[in-house]
């Protein structure tokens, strides 16, 4: 029994993506629209669409410090071909970098679902969370204060007339944890395309996918410097570790 | 001594991509021309532009067939998360698969390089070619006897107006093969791609990075699709192979 | 501040593992000696010693069809380096492939640490999963009835004195699958594997690790043999998929 | 037509590697053993097995320094399970990192297949080496002035009876080195393992796969101790990067 798929279509001279022959969205649709198309099935909507190409950019690279980066670069420098590398840079991609959009695109998905206004939602999230002692991913940043992506993310979706109950809700639980904890956490870059995308209604079990597409392109710029710039199996990392395991002995 | 980076520099409250505030990009670039950015340190110009969006469009997706697809509902098959399962398949992306755009791209740029009209310089590749019983990467295609992408490539380049000696010399190496060969094998998706980076001035040693920045996205797709239709473990690979070492033995 | 590692001390001329001298190791231990004293920090005792033997020869391999033997051959056919390859088979051992041993060595290690005997835990698990209308890690194989390697490593542990109360209770799970559900799901391999690094006092976050050790035996081979037989972007998989997306349609 | 393997067959109730029951193979033989007749087809000889068991050992772990090991903890802490962190560090095994193995046995074996003894042939590769300003891979070592690896490898053939003209190729070239360049480059354990594995009969593109099977042995233990002892994303990564690309700019 045949398994299906209902992404591309593929026979001799054509190519059909969603139901689309693929040479007419060449010249076009933008990449960007092609993207909202493969995941979504449908083409985007205007505002959709700008916000699709300005929330693939605010992932696209964030220097050399994020892990995929150095993993990217440690991969190619052990002396293995580009696809290798960014391969690698994909893989690390998991929980603790990039997952943040889909751990918190499922909070705002679950919550906005309840009934009632967004800020009573929020404040009854942030409590419950601070009865748990758990922390909410997508808010706070290690280095950057408030996130310039996020604000301008916010920024163009007013401009361009998009926005639903998934970004209110994520500016009420922003405005509720100050509120709460007397302390701000802003919402980050990822918090702010998680609540994109779900008002796109998208499943939040895709958040990492926009990251992953996203980022691909900053993996392969890295990946290409260090090939073009420096030797194979250079000391980029600083071991820092110290042996603290059994002393010297014999069998 | 620190190492250098020319792609992004990061501050608190900013990122700056070859320069550009991250936040200027957002709203004012699409993905594809930030891709462009990215990789070559500068904003394309509006017929590269054009021509960026449509070459990255080419290549999102070719079914489930390709062993990248295969490979990233494998993984995920297996029991792993979305960013494993695209990796699986950006790894898969090696000489044999996707290879053909670099390896293409270097020929054109070797010989563009040479002196001389292209029909001369094409006329003298694929003669020492056939002497050296060599193919061409970037020729010919398993399914599609004439690659629709190719032709929707050429065509709008000539609608923007893009397009130089690499692209030239790519047709001119077609109608050679068929002139002295007396068999047609049309430029695929994978030369044509070649022939326009390498037009843009790209290095041919990215020419991977291109496919795999298109493809993340129908490799997105195909995990997502495998997640959301597919048991664990199932068997969409019909094993077909056959053993023919050591007959029964013991110790 | 320095992170700290007990693993291996290096300084010029001298390794030491485990605070052994890996010259003195060399010669004196075997390599599944080697394997339990790198994961443990401790050498094993004798019976032990046999017990490791035996447990990673019964992962090597398990032919062309697992996921991983697959994942490591499209790899590899798409031009890539036996690395990359192996590489992929490993991605591909997740939770639905290899994963049981962790999966029932976690349910083992919790419920031994009950009091009372086996037994009578056995039959509370058993009924537990029946009401919550789950499967149990470690039991049935798709392909074989008994598994052999599960029976193997139980006679041996019998000959070598070797084992305790998990392994006694993954016997008793057994029995009471069969009394409760009057189906037999006997203990496969993964289950044997989980009950005898139990009683070796491994954690059971270790699980999957014995597995990849083992199983990247199978995949270098699997790897090499593609690399040697087989034709670059062949077709082993036959691609059984059939579309069901959108039917054609133009923008 | 279905394709071939000679690994292993697999039927209900039986899995016969190489043609032998793998159940017969647990407690008669060692694991290292079965890694030999895994990957050649037939068991070792007594004093190969003693060489296999060593030469495994040797390569298990080299600290937290590695690019792999660093690769493995990379991706752990990324949040990712610990397949994907040990897949990373097989990966990374490349070119540059480990390659040296299968670059050297390459060398070996050819040379040792021409006609002459072997000081001679020594002499003659260090010569023309010399003139092509080319480094020889497997001598020379980082860290170790003499890898204490390859010196007790060397010792034990002796001990057990083992080695051959590529043994002795091996060492003749140190000495032609030596003798030419005036500088001691002594061999190391990667150019022992290849001169070991070159008497064992293996072929050279197998190289690589030693190191492999024996390192997944410490990539285990690395990701085992990221996990269990540090937390996620932590900046074991000390960036020494300094951006040099466009000063900053507007669109």
């Amino acid at each position: 029994m045949p398994w299906k798929t209902a992404i591309t279509r593929i026979e001799p001279g054509q190519i059909r993506l969603r139901g689309y022959d693929i040479t007419e969205l060449m010249g076009r649709l933008s990449f960007a629209e092609t993207v909202f198309l493969t995941l979504k099935g449908e083409r985007p909507k205007p505002a959709e669409a700008r916000m699709m190409e300005a929330l693939l950019i605010s992932s696209v690279d964030h220097g050399a410090t994020p892990p995929s980066s150095q993993a990217a670069r440690l991969i190619l420098s052990g002396g293995n071909p580009l696809n290798a590398a960014v391969a690698a840079g994909v893989l690390t991609i998991g929980d603790s970098h990039g997952g943040a959009i889909e751990q918190c695109a499922q909070v705002l998905q679950e919550r906005a679902a309840q009934a009632g206004n967004v800020d009573e939602i929020a404040t009854r999230l942030v409590e419950e969370l601070r009865a748990e002692k758990k922390r909410l991913a997508g808010y706070g940043h290690r280095l950057h204060q408030v996130d310039p992506r996020s604000t301008r993310l916010y920024k163009l979706a007013s401009e361009v007339g998009f926005g639903g109950r998934h970004m209110e809700l994520a500016r009420a639980v922003e405005n509720a944890l100050e509120a709460i904890t007397g302390r701000a956490l802003p919402l980050n870059v990822d918090g702010a395309i998680a609540a994109v995308i779900s008002d796109m209604g998208f499943d939040w079990q895709l958040g990492k996918g926009f990251f992953i597409i996203a980022r691909a392109v900053g993996l392969v710029a890295h990946a290409f410097e260090e090939w073009s710039r420096e030797k194979p199996m250079r000391r980029f990392i600083v071991d820092d570790s110290e042996y603290d395991g059994p002393a010297d002995r014999s069998l």
